[in-house]
């Protein structure tokens, strides 16, 4: 049996246990003209192999040197791609809770994971002293699955941390875009003079999942060992037709604001919704990204009664190395409108009730 | 300083070692139509997270058992993906001359790569039981450099070594569609009943090499494990906007046959003209696929000379894994018009004559 779509639920559910982006957010009429334009514009130039870091289009649309860009089949593609390339040499440090997928792309590279705080500079320290790790992998603007960021001088601390350790950090910056009020901080690559940080972009939740597109900003060298990986060297740009169609994306930044007001509006209905139905549940409410990080005294067994309820979430355990229990959980507010997660909320306090 | 297209030259040069299509050749017109039909009537699920193993409308398009396809972001990352999943328990071989990115891919995974034969099951089966691979690698159809295909008898002989032999086998079937008369042997893939053989397929010489799509073909057991690697399990079908966009291209078949007259015609004018200017070289006419592969005394010196003719070519040690002398040259006769095909030959024949 096979689908369209990798989102699936049980029949009647409101799961909010998916990290997907609203059907009605997904720039349908968009990217057809975005294409067509593309075609038009740059004819069989569009549809050829494509250059290995990507279009040049693209990456001037993007922005900043052209020679520390490159366009990537998506954030998963690219950290697939950076720990092929770039891990070796000791074990992964992983600023725990953090994006499950993560840790087993990072998982089946062989590497070892170690669970290292982000914001604690004098522990991550001794983690580096003591277990020589290569790679640092962190989700610090909006991250999931808690939608808090790293605060500013911490990021400062934490590359000054990385520098005098010899540690690489991947800087997972999907979510940056989608703010709702708040600026986020400058991503820690902006903020490195010393060739510490390699970033991951994505388009997958201000366009569209489906097209596999996003970026790593990196050095030049570092850019350049990736381009010279030999099934990239062979395929040249990895989703190049993609990439030219995005460089013609119409009017970004208005695509941007419709965005951050639907989001925020769905965030908002979510967050009134939970204080009213389920008040043992607390709470921050995050200034960007889909998610919100519940604690809720009882948790580890609600996922039956939730089933029940027609509701769905995600065990907070997930996001960690070892299964313990006792974890908040993560609600996905990306998927549904304010209705169905006014009524979601509805569902939980139920079946919270029923426990 | 980036460019658009991977492709580059000196300027007028006529460069027969690219084995990329002609720029005529890409259905520009008929790719802005498949994505506006595929937009138009899948809508936001076209654009959402798609579903791991490719999309329904693409599974059926390519027919077969549903649950024997992956679809890949071309047939470089799908042996990426192969090596990454498969690639453990000993050394490749790989039957030589052959594609030579698939070398580097390959090796890219720390795998130890042995010369073998694919028509030499006698020899086939000595080197198996030396060295115990756990991989076979071969272009059995059109191959990439010589054109040639692995005859009937010899792709069951092959299949039946690798069976008792405990060996896996990678057929990477990229120039499968582009015959130009007679119809290829069946795949190995199609002969297989023991679940010995992974098949690569690619849209890249059929509809265009910027698209980065294709399928693998394999067991269901083999497909599961494609799809639980962790990096797709994150990011859904890995090229799954594209996915869409194919299974709604318009006339596959017209556009193949048209494609068939276009090569074939390409492949004619280079044969007739190197018969003509170049009567030193001798090659066998393949029946399909890019490329010709030519036997040239003396050909280990003319690189130069044929870049001050403004005539570019593929020595053959780029193919092998040793770089030894005295092997063929490869032309391919996929990316220039017939007129330029016969320049450059005559441009090769003045080369070889400066000798």
């Amino acid at each position: 049996m096979t689908a369209i779509e990798q989102f699936h639920t049980a029949p009647g559910t409101l799961d909010l246990g998916w990290g997907h982006p609203h059907p009605d957010a997904l720039p349908v009429t968009e990217w057809t003209a975005a294409v067509s334009v593309a075609l038009e514009r740059w004819g069989p130039a569009a549809l050829a192999y494509g250059s290995t870091a990507g279009p040049a289009p693209l990456i001037e649309w993007i922005g900043g040197p052209a020679d520390e860009v490159f366009v990537t089949a998506g954030a998963s593609h690219a950290l697939e791609l950076i720990a092929s390339v770039f891990g070796r040499g000791g074990p992964v440090l992983v600023d725990t809770p953090t994006y499950h997928y993560a840790l087993r792309t990072l998982a089946d590279h062989g590497l070892e994971l170690i669970e290292a705080p982000a914001d604690d500079p004098d522990r991550l320290a001794s983690v580096i002293r003591e277990r020589r790790p290569a790679l640092f992998y962190v989700v610090p603007t909006f991250s999931n699955p808690t939608g808090a960021s790293l605060p500013g001088p911490h990021r400062v601390a934490l590359i000054e941390t990385a520098r005098r350790g010899g540690l690489t950090i991947i800087e997972d910056d999907t979510y940056r875009e989608l703010h709702y009020g708040v600026t986020p901080s400058p991503s820690l690559y902006s903020l490195d003079a010393s060739d510490v940080v390699i970033r991951i972009n994505s388009l997958a939740k201000t366009v569209a999942p489906g097209l596999r597109l996003g970026w790593i900003t990196a050095s030049p060298d570092r850019i350049r060992l990736l381009t010279q990986r030999g099934y990239i060297d062979s395929g040249g740009g990895v989703n190049h037709t993609t990439a030219m169609a995005m460089a013609a994306f119409g009017d970004y930044a208005a695509h941007l604001d419709r965005l951050r007001l639907r989001y925020a509006a769905q965030r908002d209905a979510l967050v009134s919704a939970l204080h009213h139905h389920l008040p043992a549940a607390t709470f921050d409410v995050p200034d960007g990204g889909w998610f919100l990080w519940i604690r809720l005294p009882g948790a580890d067994d609600l996922a039956a009664p939730a089933a029940a309820h027609g509701v769905g979430f995600l065990p907070g355990n997930t996001f960690f190395l070892d299964r313990a229990p006792g974890r908040p959980i993560r609600l996905a507010f990306s998927r549904y409108s304010p209705d169905d997660l006014t009524e979601a909320a509805r569902r939980l306090a139920s079946a919270y009730r029923a426990l």
